[in-house]
């Protein structure tokens, strides 16, 4: 199943529009900022008619912007028409998913130059209907009347995971600690604050306000405070969830013969994986989610790397628990052993396998159908040593983005190399 | 950019629901009807587990069904998890963008079988809700503030194309009609009625009540009646424009060199092309769809074939004007001479250039996600001589499919050829 690709796919440019809020801002117009971003990052440039298709991942814009038809409405927006333009959509692996179709253009030999892009503009609806279009992504005939929204699937899995393994909630917290301290080294991200820094500004304003100044011994503290962190469905409060967030992001691929001519630093994309599933309650285990390990499996094989092989990875952590999840299905961890990782720090930009460099899901923020494609402007900064403050040591030379749609009904995996 | 495709790739198997309005049936209900039709189709069988792939075409379930993330959703259903599942959407040129898709998997050598799909369920929708869910398709920035829905913008491009060219306006009733004609004979149309049959229902009914029974000369005076067939943008009829549906449909794409293991007679694909556009305000001239010449010009040459090469096709006629524009854009006839052609009965089933034999969208039905899809099951039966009382004579070679989103802001077009 999982074949060599016909021929070899260079990424030569990325580029993204800040993650946050953006009130005013289409998704068309922080698309530009992408694009824009990304055609400066093209070290030799291009000429954007050498683009031949256009893969852009949204989730919804129908229900959040009343638009669909978005991709050659993009396109023209950005002066590309008359590419080949398409929408692809498998919920929050859309850009994933959008990215491996751009990869099959360009392996088929039927591309040269392609673009893949992912966008969404979420927070124009009210709180509650994003939550709600959200739930769509899950099965609306089954799971949904049953009273599931997203923080509630997860919540399953976490409460699952808690009691299958013994583990030590403290794990969940870890990863949010972690994962907002990249974040606040990466001027993109929606949350540019370590919790540290929440902390710090909570305390500031109560004194400010001449009331009593919260007393926190350390973040886990501030964290497991009901008042300051507070439960969302338990054991996920509102420090364990991805924020809404609109935002963007673009790459550019080539064929790898072709790929010197745009640039002297490429990364290549050496392994794409997918798999599908049905709904959560149809699974086996609820601590575990297999289109995962499928996606991986395949990835592998097509890259002939292993898990050991893989130098840092961008993962799917929409809640605290599924950078959990993922880092075992990924086979980073032995099963049931992702939670002591990351309580021993072993995600850690000096860990063993850093995790989520960028600050993931969680505190670079989630336009859900541009966070597949922003993985990959992660890889492309690491890969190449323009990661700044938060860039590994030594420069790495394999990552892994890792992308799911719902609660695992989709995911798609896909391997980055340096050769350079 | 039209390159050829790295290998060959054959159609081994079709499938489709009857289209129409299905109160209680879900879109995966009637993908069920379409796929189960599918596999009795496949000559000499197949093993669900060889799908590779899975490209399934769909608008706006989110829309019209409250349910995205419906690609993995519909795989479970029928059985085909973990299978890596997509949906793509370029409004209705979804599912040809989807098959577009699916011949880019299998000729890049990643997957030997690939599973396409479209389906779309429109009429749990009040009718309104249905026209502006529809016009998504469009700018919504810009064309629908302004007042447009879909049956005017045809409107306008209708009233332009009568203008420019001096055109007699029962060209467009000739679409109709002939339509009506043919889809009278396949047995999945919405429609099983000829106009001839609507008017003597009519007049029978009149007859029942007692009221004077209309007296229409033939059916271009029927259609000419205002109260028979009410103006619903001028110069756009009711019988001008196709109906809201609900319908699946599904294709079963194999390399070129497994073909025999599954079929004796399969049909090969030999050409693909799909451009965009920006909105209909944006374009030099009402009366043509750039996107449809683009895309045709890359299929001719793909598959170093011409126009007049095409012994049939099913075009993408949402409006009786559409057909005429596209029998232009495809290069059937001249600039401008479309019309005339319709008249002529050029396009009839036993005209010079057979258009539609299937019904077409106007009286097959518009499930528009499944409409792109549904062509290629009438490739499969003229090519394969299993159109039944609507067989083309001589059984001809070579097909052509040519599927619009919105007013041409996508266009994808193939060409099929039968070999044995």
């Amino acid at each position: 199943m999982a074949k060599k690709l016909s021929r070899g796919v260079a990424v030569v440019g990325v580029g993204m529009s800040k993650f946050g809020a953006f009130p005013g801002k289409s998704s068309r117009d922080l698309f530009v900022e992408a694009y824009q971003e990304l055609r400066q990052s093209v070290q030799k440039g291009f000429n954007p008619q050498e683009i031949e298709a256009f893969y852009m991942g949204n989730f919804s814009s129908d229900q959040f912007e009343n638009q669909a038809h978005l991709a050659p409405i993009v396109a023209s927006w950005v002066g590309l028409s008359p590419v080949a333009s398409m929408r692809i959509e498998d919920a929050c692996a859309s850009g994933g998913v959008a990215l491996r179709q751009a990869v099959l253009a360009v392996a088929s030999g039927q591309c040269d130059v392609v673009l893949a892009g992912g966008l969404e503009k979420m927070t124009d609806l009210p709180a509650a209907r994003v939550t709600d279009t959200l739930a769509l992504a899950a099965d609306t005939m089954f799971e949904v009347p049953a009273g599931f929204t997203f923080p509630g699937f997860y919540a399953s899995m976490a409460s699952a995971y808690l009691d299958e393994y013994g583990a030590d909630g403290e794990a969940l917290l870890r990863v949010a600690i972690k994962n907002h301290e990249n974040g606040a080294l990466n001027e993109k991200a929606q949350f540019g604050q370590r919790i540290s820094d929440v902390m710090a500004s909570k305390k500031a304003k109560a004194a400010q306000k001449g009331q009593p100044v919260p007393e926190w011994a350390d973040e886990i503290a501030f964290l497991k405070d009901g008042k300051a962190n507070p439960m969302i469905a338990w054991p996920l409060r509102l420090f364990d969830c991805s924020p809404v967030s609109d935002g963007a992001a673009a790459v550019l691929l080539v064929s790898a013969d072709l790929a010197e001519r745009y640039s002297d630093h490429p990364i290549f994309i050496i392994g794409s994986g997918q798999a599908s599933d049905g709904a959560l309650a149809e699974r086996e285990s609820l601590t575990s989610v297999p289109s995962a390990a499928r996606a991986a499996a395949q990835a592998y094989e097509m890259a002939g790397v292993t898990a050991q092989d893989i130098d840092f990875a961008e993962v799917h952590d929409c809640f605290t628990i599924a950078e959990i999840m993922a880092v075992e299905d990924l086979g980073f961890f032995p099963r049931g052993e992702g939670w002591k990782a990351e309580l021993e720090g072993k995600t850690a930009r000096n860990g063993e396998k850093p995790v989520n460099t960028s600050g993931g899901l969680k505190s670079k923020g989630h336009p859900v159908g541009a966070s597949g494609i922003a993985q990959v402007v992660e890889m492309w900064k690491q890969l190449n040593g323009l990661a700044g403050a938060r860039q590994l040591q030594p420069q790495p030379k394999l990552g892994l983005t890792h992308n799911v749609g719902g609660t695992g009904q989709t995911c798609v995996v896909h391997i980055f190399e340096r050769r350079s």
